[in-house]
């Protein structure tokens, strides 16, 4: 090509501006991990020609870093739920999700993804060929070390979920043992790439920006192969799976701040957002940029459950049988110098050490007034809450924050509490939650809602059906990446024979 | 002009498909509220040919439906407070704002604000007109409702801003009865407008989006006026002043979700975000449009401040003597099915009537208990959450929340209980506080931050210095719209030259 214009992602370059173009296919592909792989599959299987670009020397992206477990479920239920004798309405798990995502929910994206999930499930095990086993894990985890097929990822069986749609295990996980889901995932998936004949992989090949036309449609985009600009021609649209932008300080500081008290970003090192800011180039729309993944992992062991979460004022402040991405959510909006986590030393269990997860042990006491005083707290206050709270736990009944009688026992001394607060220890992963507004089919649109011709995103490059931490559930990611890619293939294929 | 394509805000036209233009300028302007006044009258000030296009048939905006308060201060003071016996200096006044625009604070643009504060009071009574009188109006108030010229309008005497910033109050009131200041300052800024020769104003004239050459400098807009298009050409940019987006319903449910809990939205009727939208449409970032102000507004008379809030569990969450926009945020952000606020029947004061804007009374209470039981709160809860309260109270220190103990009195029954509870009748109002990135002279840059040549933002518009409910202050709209469109008005007019 000869284009001698500086080229930055978010300004898309004119189409008139390229004199020639270095490669033709029918649907670009950016990024190799959970999303552009299916992305591939999929377009690749419904006849289009696919140039797949990616800017590591190998696939994966953050599909290949995490467990891979995949939330999936409705239509009476998957092979797995249905094996292991769960039924699962559609209704239920929509109503799921609507309360996940919050106001910010895409009612549209959600309603798509639940009654598509089971067929989504069986693509995945009979197109691409991901075991699974038939074989429920019932121990509370957040993420699953044996190779059992099913288990509960999110805060189904906690209120106020439970009130609203009847709970049921929806986190798939590999057939695989310890947590080795997420490389085995995209060895599959990269293996099923490999074996198309009309896909194409460019590693090591940047994708810079995109190419439009006068009319803003998108005909191509440009990348950077050996310190060579190439322009690639797109007759079927480009696909942005690109990813997130935790990896990306200025973006985080400028578009979601509040994540700026978690400790440690969650992605590959592409996560730059490069993709989102190549979107906007071309006029996309972005939702929910502010929105996060953050969370105190306080669990497992499990009976960490048994314990309460507190304020400095010594109040408690959440159902503590949430997920724990929920109780990072209200623990980083409590306003409040100290965070705190009581539980008793029996239920430390086999943690009996200085921290847990980095956050250290604030005070141990034999009563409660010890540790009310050792905390700081005012006078009373602890004293009060936990008089409630083992009332509450000899009736049955947690009255205030309604966390399930299951994980309901007093908690007498002598007691541990571990400092939660952030900042001070405590481990708090994060990553992005918002991206390029698209249509359930991939399609990206501008700010008022339309679609911008030959443009997709799926994956964190667009923002997809979870959009809170206050709602996330393990294998929303991942489901809906793989989900959101495969449709968004399909879209782009189907487009060419209009 | 002839041009036969689809026009929609958000998407720009190319300079290439304009066939005639139908006026030249130097400076356009878009909305004639108090940014956009502004804007126009710094702009012509520096020698600039203005043409000021607004879509009503009367020039006013947001603005002239406001109160008008203006925050300004440092630099030892205002004319008015200094007249009032008030030093301020910058760096309280950089520091409250700090903390009052959270994690997601525009430092530069803060530290811009604070320096230049009352350099821009000066202005807007030297060269404008607007009269202050000098005199401080003690009373705790939302607005002013004497002609008083400075009182206290935000969080700066609370906790925790007081920590940080010693306390002035810095909001400007016009010299005024009653709350007229919106009025007559935008009557000021018309004359202002009227007076100069080199601005054009054209009422009934709806801009429809920008005009970009194909470096994607924007070069000109197009409007309509009497039903025909128009094609305007500037050589010195054009400046956004179109006000926020909480009159689109379809936005605010997009980028603004939680602000759906609002009961009255706040602004004027082409508060439509069509300014945003035109400025995504050639290539600009927004930021923090998640963001907005909502207020469950619960005084004056000021006794009101004497109560508590607190939520379902018994719980206060706030030290009640902030700015009634904090408690807003924060009774949103509380994860409970009721909200209250309960005060004495003595300082419940006159408005001892069945609601108290809009919330209607809960319960009254002989004694703290009847009140606890009346309320369906769990036993004990109320009862700790008062006996703590009234304890600090006689020792003249909320230990638990802070509030100044100048508000500190015993919550002796009888017992006035107010239901603030979101969609049970409570007044709360709402509006935007996301918009177009800007640098502190008033350039929109795109998401990579570089700098979009020939366009400019101000007031809502932009993203300003505010950016959430929870650190707001009466008279940061008006004060950041007129010194944001000063400033746009400056750097267009001496960007011509270049």
């Amino acid at each position: 090509m000869s284009y001698s214009k500086n080229i930055e992602p978010c300004v898309a370059v004119l189409d008139s501006d390229i004199s020639n173009w270095d490669k033709e296919t029918d649907v670009a592909i950016v990024g190799f991990g959970g999303a552009g792989g299916c992305a591939a599959i999929s377009a690749a299987d419904n006849k289009a020609k696919v140039e797949l670009f990616e800017v590591a020397s190998a696939s994966g992206g953050s599909t290949a870093l995490s467990s891979a477990e995949i939330y999936l479920g409705g239509s009476g239920g998957t092979r797995v739920q249905k094996a292991c004798g769960f039924q699962d309405s559609t209704e239920d798990m929509f109503n799921y999700m609507m309360m996940c995502a919050g106001p910010q929910a895409d009612e549209k994206k959600i309603r798509n993804y639940c009654e598509h999930a089971v067929e989504h499930f069986d693509w995945l095990t009979d197109t691409l060929g991901v075991p699974f086993k038939d074989s429920f894990h019932e121990k509370r985890a957040i993420m699953c070390l044996t190779n059992d097929g099913l288990l509960y990822t999110g805060s189904e069986k906690a209120y106020p979920f439970s009130q609203k749609a009847k709970p049921c295990p929806r986190g798939h996980n590999l057939y695989v043992e310890g947590d080795n889901g997420g490389p085995m995932f995209m060895r599959i998936v990269t293996e099923n790439v490999e074996r198309r004949e009309n896909i194409n992989v460019n590693y090591e090949c940047r994708a810079l920006t995109l190419v439009v036309d006068k009319d803003k449609n998108v005909v191509g985009l440009i990348v950077r192969e050996n310190q060579k600009q190439l322009a690639v021609k797109t007759k079927g649209g480009v696909i942005l799976c690109a990813g997130g932008f935790v990896m990306n300080e200025d973006m985080v500081k400028k578009f979601a701040p509040k994540l700026s008290v978690g400790t440690q970003p969650i992605g590959n090192p592409g996560d730059t957002g490069a993709g989102i800011l190549m979107g906007m180039g071309a006029g996309g729309s972005t939702v929910n940029m502010h929105e996060g993944f953050i969370s105190l992992p306080f669990y497992p062991p499990a009976s960490m459950t048994y314990g309460v979460a507190i304020n400095d004022k010594g109040q408690r402040f959440i159902n503590e049988d949430v997920y724990h991405g929920r109780l990072g959510q209200f623990a980083i909006e409590q306003q409040s110098d100290r965070l705190y986590y009581i539980v008793t030393v029996e239920h430390y269990d086999d943690y009996e050490q200085s921290s847990y997860l980095g956050a250290p042990v604030a005070a141990t006491g034999e009563s409660i007034a010890e540790l009310e005083s050792e905390l700081n707290l005012r006078t009373g206050t602890l004293q009060h809450t936990l008089q409630v709270y083992n009332e509450d736990c000899m009736n049955g009944e947690d009255t205030l924050f309604h966390k399930s009688s299951e994980w309901m026992q007093p908690l007498n001394p002598p007691l541990v509490t571990l400092d939660l607060t952030p900042g001070r220890g405590a481990f708090l992963p994060y990553f992005t939650l918002g991206g390029l507004d698209t249509l359930p089919t991939g399609e990206v649109v501008n700010a008022s809602g339309k679609v911008i011709s030959g443009l997709f995103a799926a994956g964190r490059n667009a923002c997809g059906v979870v959009r809170t931490a206050a709602g996330y559930s393990s294998g929303m990611s991942v489901g809906d990446a793989t989900f959101s890619g495969r449709l968004a293939g399909i879209q782009a294929a189907n487009g060419l024979t209009k």
